[in-house]
Parts: C-alpha cells; sequence; structure tokens
C-alpha cells in the first residue's frame, strides 16, 4: 500500500542556521523558507535526488512542534511521510487492523496541497507516520 | 556533497511484530530478518520505491541501541543515512565545518558492506547523521 517516501521532517530550533548546515557542510540544495499557518511552522526542504527532508521551525508558541522543542531543545527526526494512492482507502484499511488516526480522521491539507493523515505514534514503534494521497 | 537517502532506521522493540505491521496494514515489502553482530542489532528492509527503512532491534543487552530503547520502551526514530560518493572527502569537509564525526573517523563498515561514518546528533539539530560511500 504505501509508495515513495515522500519526506523525512525534522524539528530544528533556528531554521536558517539549519538550513545553512544542510546547504554548506553537507552540500545539499535547499528551498527558501515558507510560512505553512495551518500546520503551525516554517518550512525548508532539502531536495535530495530520490526524497526530500522538510526541515521546521514553529510559527509560534501555539505551534504543534512547540511542545517538540521543548522537550528536544536541539531538535530531532519528527515524523515520515509514505505516498498512498488513495488516502481513505489507506485509512481505512489501517482503521481495520486497529492502527489509530490523528484527529477525526478526515485528511487535512499538507505541505505540498494534497490530503494528509497522520498515524498514532504508539502504533508504529514510536514513529509518527504521516500518509500524503499523491 | 549528500546524494541520494539510503535509508531511515528506526528502532523497534519486536521485530518480528514490527515487520508484520509494515507487511500487513502498511502493505510494503519486508526483507528476511538479518542479524548484524558487528552493530549489535538485527534488522528489516522495507523496500520502498525510492528507498528503504531500516527496522531493527537490539541483537542483547550491550547493542548500541538497547539504550534507545530503555529510554524509549516504544521505539522511535534513530538515523538517516546519506550516500556520498567519497566518505574520507565527506568527513574531511564536514570536519573542517566544526561538525564532530563519532568514533576515531575511521569508516567501519556498514549493513550493505559498505564504508559509514556516523555524526553528532548535536551537530545536526538532534537528528543522527549516517554517511555511506557508495
Amino acid at each position: 500500500m504505501i509508495g515513495r517516501l515522500n519526506h523525512v521532517a525534522i524539528v530544528v530550533p533556528d531554521l536558517a542556521a539549519a538550513a545553512a548546515r544542510y546547504s554548506g557542510p553537507l552540500g545539499a540544495t535547499v528551498s527558501a523558507p515558507q510560512a505553512l499557518p495551518d500546520h503551525g511552522v516554517r518550512v525548508v526542504f532539502v531536495e535530495l535526488p530520490n526524497t526530500k527532508i522538510e526541515l521546521m521551525e514553529p510559527l509560534d508558541d501555539g505551534s504543534p512542534v512547540a511542545g517538540f522543542l521543548a522537550k528536544s531543545p536541539s531538535g530531532g527526526m519528527h515524523h515520515v511521510c509514505y505516498e498512498v494512492d488513495d488516502i481513505a482507502a489507506a485509512r481505512d484499511r489501517l482503521v481495520a487492523s486497529g492502527a489509530r488516526v490523528l484527529g477525526d480522521g478526515t485528511p487535512k491539507t499538507g505541505a505540498h496541497g494534497k490530503p494528509v493523515l497522520f498515524l498514532h505514534p504508539k502504533d508504529f514503534d514510536g514513529c509518527l507516520i504521516e500518509i500524503e494521497q499523491v
């Protein structure tokens, strides 16, 4: 069911400094920063030949990732995003298996303007999984 | 400098159960388990169209990932691995930038039989980065 790894998301305390590390010492191509107010984050994408790394910092104290940084001030890996063909079918299959979908189960619009859902990390070995319909 | 995302590694408390979640509800292709005694882990690879997810459990209490599970008993994301063409040149560039390489800076042999090094997570926003020469 899951297809490509769309991206890995990493929460960072200072987006400009993090972007400079990926474009400098790591020598990758990094996009311009963009605010995603619906998600409470500002992000850049590190463009790799086969996938992307999403670096994100909170837009404000109410950001969903502000709590993550409060626990892990240095930042850390936040989630992985897998592509699916049909997000409603994917959700139904996951829920039938006993996995929990965060929120009310209605897909939201993700960073790429596509429908997304998040799965409960407790059901996947502590890993927060986003699924995105492409 | 960094090329493809080779894999994302996730530490899991029960490899067979985790493999079943990825092959079942998530519907992915999962390799047979293999022990990597040099790394103190047993792993399976979730084969995605563009990259791999490495699920790993400790081989024994002395495993480098046993401490991770002691802190996070449910498991969690552990590291990301980027491909590089020349690991010695990559190491020298990173060290020159002030980044710390774990161990004595001599590449070890990774899960795929290739030279690998790990970078200090404090230098990369709390994210443990493996680089692998391909």
